[in-house]
């Protein structure tokens, strides 16, 4: 399946954090940019991320600010 | 002013389309990455954003999903 | 690829409208629910969306919101 | 009120995950569509959710993504 | 119906710029604030939104960023 | 550096609950207005977040809604 989103950006878990309903997973894409990713530990589990998974981090354009 | 957003990826503007309302604003930020956001043509105006701009793509980590 | 997004609904695309920008995307997924999503006309085209396409509305959870 | 979200699916609840802050509410709305909402245990609260009553799930048109 | 979404602040509308898909409609909430609501135009006549009427903005607790 | 968000609210920390991943931060922004952010708890912590601090509510015009 094809995802309209536009942003992939491929990396590697670095770090995973479970709380009791939500998660935050830290993907390095590279030059120096960590992305932060917040979802259900209930997909962390359905995915079965681990730390050095590599995935893609998916941001749809609308969530996109710019600052300058 | 510092923001709480986890997610600041610095990059260069490479493309601006404008629209009636909104805008879609490429942003080259390296490694074969680039991010594309939609915001209003309004804030396009406001920050004065260019193509060759250095700016930041900025997304809140509730925003990024995970795909593997 | 498989995606951290919890909502997957099935649906069938019945109305396209096209923006200078956005484009707005009817689908029906049956049970009188009809979902209408907003993506760049980018979108519409990288993915070839069409009348009468087969595709899934996809929400993260963290977006859904509860009425009673 | 009414609200400009174009997208409310009636459904019933099905499952209550309460954390420390936030809260996963599962809603069946049919069809073999069951969404997942993740909310603050505080509005879980105001509104009095429980398993069994009938809410809608609502989201605005700007968070649908499309798959194909 | 009652809403999940935590922020609902009351105002009055003062601008309305419509596009082919989307629109920008101001928020006057009072104490200097006024706020920026894109939604579809759809939605707009849908709500009948004029300029004068008195209508909420209202923002998922997930969409609240800080900056300090 | 300026951000493209159009929403920024001034307002007053008057509570802040901690999560083991989220937080839930309420900014009273005044005119009876108390706006509930969910950030997470490493936010609160870089930002140094503490009930009495000025800090501004940041919300993406896509993101706000309107009832009437």
């Amino acid at each position: 399946m094809e995802i309209s989103a536009k942003n992939k950006m491929k990396g590697t878990i670095v770090d995973i954090t479970l709380g009791s309903v939500m998660a935050k997973v830290k993907i390095n894409i590279g030059n120096d940019n960590v992305i932060s990713s917040v979802i259900t530990i209930e997909s962390v589990a359905d995915l079965n991320l681990k730390v050095g998974d590599e995935v893609y981090a998916i941001v749809k354009s609308t969530e996109v600010m710019i600052g300058k």
